[in-house]
């Protein structure tokens, strides 16, 4: 399987130096890197193809240019778009059958970001407003810059977020009562309130030593047996929706299959002789 | 509608300078404001008839006098009623029926809290014993005064916590062991524990900043749209009991009707011309 | 009753100075406590048998030896047993068959120690890696020694961590980002990241200090009520696993009966009189 | 506790012969018992209240009037409130607001009879139209008379029904196909359909038979140990929400204080004495 | 919207005197309608476009030819592809996360049926096997011929079935038993015994009037109002893999947006002037 | 693995004429097979081997003697056993800690049957009463002789049944009044009014008939490929317990590890051949 990584919103490089890892940016910084609906709909795109392409064991997330992640919503495309009042021939229920499907199409796109059965990692800086919670909280492990301004963003534009913050922020940070503050107020936090409270993993001194640490943890993590990484992702989403034992059910069948790999052996052949073991690819 | 927020137990402020604020005071100052069941049976009254006055879009919930927030349960009145070993004439699946419904109706009434659907503020301070978890895990968000003494008191008068605190504290705190601790030594904690492990957004240096913190707090929800707030609180409550797939459908079904609202342009318009907006009563 | 706790494995001691607290040893410091099937098979035993005993009202866990709570899977056992490829015989679903047997009779051991109806301190040092992050997880409260070195290890044996880690330790600590971390690169972490991320409660200077210390932490729950304290512990466990609706709803049923105790007047008066409290076996 | 059942739109029997046996009729015939919004707030007040009534042991409703059991909502009232297209002023998010509020009212009043702690058990005859299927489908049994015309009416006035058929008709017939067809097309079923799938578990020749059948049913149930029939109802409610292991769990728990009734020897023993035991009040 | 409906496996009729009905007929009547990848992905592509098209309210599915509604999988295909044993290269786990990927966009496709907002009507007929039965699980409502042959065909080829109708037919059919003994013996079994299990509607005397009454049925649903339909549908699917309590309050929220429209009064005064309503497109 | 099956009350036939088939008679005919509690842990030992025999495919649970299958608990072991009114010693939770630990232990021996990886039929004949439900409720398929007289007798000694009839017989009849009226009753329902609503799969003459038809169909079971029968078996389990997602994910990750398998192209090989396949051992 060749992929050609060509898009038109987004830049997908594959660093030579650091094996199976793909570093996909998001272009279009001299709009602080805003979405729009055909933004959306094609980092869908970018996910799926990167899930199945055995090439690819680890991924960074982060956004072209100096001065954001992502600002969020084009507010003035979607003002124009769903978020306008539309045509006021139709009525409410027929208004919010097309809210509804338009909210799912784009629930989706930033889920397919968590069921890329590779983890994604998100390197965040300077402006990570509204969408931005959205995106990184659907990625496995978020690190970010000192400078960066985050905010959930949405009730300052007279709406709930709905994109998937709320239903995923509360699930990353066990601290409800501060998810309920930056949520109903919108107030900005920094990168060390974010680390104080696990948003984040770690923050770097500025946005280049952010997005080089990041290629590095997904280097690391590319060099272990891609079926160990991508169970060990699967089933810690699993996880999170379900109850212990559920949990512990769907592991005991999950890898009545994984172990049946090659990996174990190489991997405890190159623990003995320490070096580095290598993986087919899945 | 009028309201008339005149209770036995309890002082409702609606303070001028604050719009769309109420201020509750849990009102036994001279019992540490403990609590018996006239108490909680109006304390529900008291959320339920905020949870529908349009006046009303946040609520600050405190204690009334310098002592404590609430030492708890009067267990002066409780060990005459229902934690009394009752009548011997009746034989123990009667005695459990009946303490079945008085447990589910004290819940209930606690509950109240969460169910109203404009987000509460406890500020807390000196005793917050036993009940007062129970009921400051009920509100959205929590901050207190340097001088709160915490404490997850049941296990010491013989009984598991069961009004509210076993449910909801650790689906607050992101720590369970701290969770399990706590409530299986009833031990004492201070403000800044309570900080560490995200029981409290903040802490104050006294019983009337905190108050004055928690207003300021509601104040800067109260002027958000209230169609917005309300969302973001429904759908944190609804996502904290689901799963992410079902938060995020939920969410789509509620956004579907909510961005019907004018208060998304009025917002937006605000936006552009820096000012305050104004929305419609809810 | 009169329980003789003699195992191969484990060492079960019944400290006199600690009335109704038992303290129980994995017994293999020569091979780091390593666990192979015999291993965990008794451990459940001990557990079982633990949960039943009324003279035994908290449990501390700790490793014997100064090097290892455990360092995990004995590697070399499991090579040739559950982890080896297996005879060529038989095809991929016979062989997922029995792993997945394997696997469950494993999870059931280790959750022998969540089903316990009295709370367990796990008291770690030294080397904890793979399995014992598995086994602390389902104690209720872990402490531990400035010196322990963690490691969610299986990811670099290359499989999913499948006897419990990916389903308790995401409820355990409230930090997904660090969970994810920690699972994808089985790095190496101390106890201070292991007490800021919430994974232990509290670190100790040194093993003798953390034992010590766990057994104080037991001596004062196996104090109290055990109606109480195996009531929170329950409640807790199932309110993990539940929306906060059914756990008020089980909290009620369970307690319609647990408040039929004697423990409660016991407490009460004791309280009154600024005396110790006595309870009855359970 | 004497209860003074008098109602504005429901007479409560007490029949001499059927002791603790209650019998609730919804009692506008002249309007065939179509319903309006003070009518079901009585009666959640109804069921409130023989719910906790220890003189009642099981409960029949029916409607008075000979032509129906009730021919569901009074559109007329209706369409002047709730359905009514409302003030132009409100724009779409409020005016859902204020529908959620009425939905939940509504539907909490119907909820009423599934939660009452004692059987019930529905005589229906006539027009069992819309509200009718609501009802009867929240009642534990449902018996009917020849002549009943049952439908699932609400798609015929342009909604989806919304008082509780959809959530609860799927769950008490097993025929998935049957119950989209008639919610779907809001045709038309007799007493035999209803019987054949299951909906009601009885039919009689007229509304005369079929209100003593029901009776006599309430009779036997109620001749029963209150303790263990009250917790058979409660124990089939929980467990239709619930995975089996979760209804195993409750069960026993339900039953460590259940069993501690005088009602098992008491039932025992007249079994051996062969002859009919008296429980003491529940 | 102008949709064209031309595709390579299935035709879409849209009958003239059927206003709003969509006909869909699986057109490989050759092979008896066998299944292979390219059909089942295109069968997707049908129904995800039928779902969104404004101009269709109601959906029958039915196979061309005489012999069958479909035979099945087409093993011939199948025994090339995913149930070939495949390359002896990739190891058990790695052929397990291929097989994992084919099942799931397989799965996928049969649910685009169930997720399509319009009821959808299976008119089936002749051999009606293995992917037949999943198919026809994911419709809304079954009718069949007289000389229909269905059979849970997947165990007599090795496999539990994994398309669908595991998980839905004992959803659909309450008896549990049966479902175990047509999915564990393949048993072949007629239209009378599927519908005396309620797995059919109705049976029809050969497959053109089965295909009459299922158009029928489709054109008496389109009549309806299209938000009280799609609505009703989609209800019933959330209310099948939720509580009572979480269907109900599902419904409320749902309807807070969707009786916001003028199909309500549209159809209370046709129902006042005896006449057929019109409903806007959705 | 050769295993000895000698039971004291139970007998465990392999009949020769029925490769890879069991056949567990319930043995204790001069009390009609009535259980106390060392019968039931008997039972759990019986169905813990057959589980993982690998010359058993399918097995059949009958009652010997000719009056009952089992005529449920033998009440007056009972009542000098769990259901007495125990030590007057021991306050009412220290009773229910040990009713619970009892209750657990019988569902516990109950679940043994569902949890066997191979599919049982049971046999029923004469008295079913109690017991009989809850048991037989929790083998795959029913089928009983003509003279059966069942019983959901609980209610009538004064207890909700709690070994398992409220939780699954709900669940295999798709009818929730008939359930709701026979659990509350306790009356005695025949054979065929089981087989009317599902709870049985077919009546026969008398046991004989009865025993041989279900003998007859486990060798028609344990003549299919093992890997199929019990994925079948386990897939519908867990379905019933989760939602149609759930299952069809679950599904996808099992089957991934039982495609693997030869059973399928000796299956298809098989059909092409028109001769009885043969399976390898499971």
């Amino acid at each position: 399987m060749v992929t050609n990584y060509s898009y038109k919103y987004f830049i997908v490089h594959l660093p030579s130096d650091h094996p199976y890892v793909a570093h996909v940016e998001i272009n279009r910084p001299d709009k602080m890197n805003a979405f729009f609906e055909a933004m959306w709909l094609e980092m869908a795109q970018v996910f799926n193809a990167l899930s199945h392409d055995p090439s690819v064991r680890a991924i960074v997330l982060s956004g072209a240019g100096e001065k954001a992640f992502t600002a969020g919503l084009d507010v003035h495309a979607a003002s124009q778009g769903e978020l306008s009042s539309g045509s006021e021939d139709i009525d409410g229920a027929r208004k919010a059958a097309h809210l509804r499907r338009h909210i799912g199409t784009f629930q989706d796109s930033i889920t397919a970001i968590e069921r890329c059965e590779k983890p994604v990692i998100s390197a965040v800086h300077g402006f990570a407003l509204g969408l931005a919670i959205d995106i990184s909280a659907a990625t496995d492990i978020r690190v970010c810059a000192q400078d960066t301004r985050f905010s959930v963003k949405e009730v300052d534009i007279g709406l709930a977020a709905d994109i998937g913050t709320l239903s995923r922020l509360p699930k990353i940070v066990g601290n409800n009562g501060w998810v309920k503050e930056v949520a109903l107020t919108a107030k900005i936090f920094g990168a060390e309130e974010a680390k104080s409270v696990g948003f984040v993993n770690s923050v770097y001194d500025n946005k280049e030593a952010t997005v080089k640490a990041a290629l590095e943890l997904a280097k690391l993590i590319a060099g272990k047996s891609p079926v160990a990484v991508q169970g060990t992702k699967e089933i810690l989403n699993w996880s999170r929706d379900h109850s212990v034992q559920d949990g512990l059910r769907y592991t005991s069948v999950w890898n009545s299959a994984a172990l049946q790999t090659k990996d174990v052996s190489a991997a405890l052949l190159s623990g003995i002789q320490k070096r580095k073991p290598t993986f087919e690819k899945l």
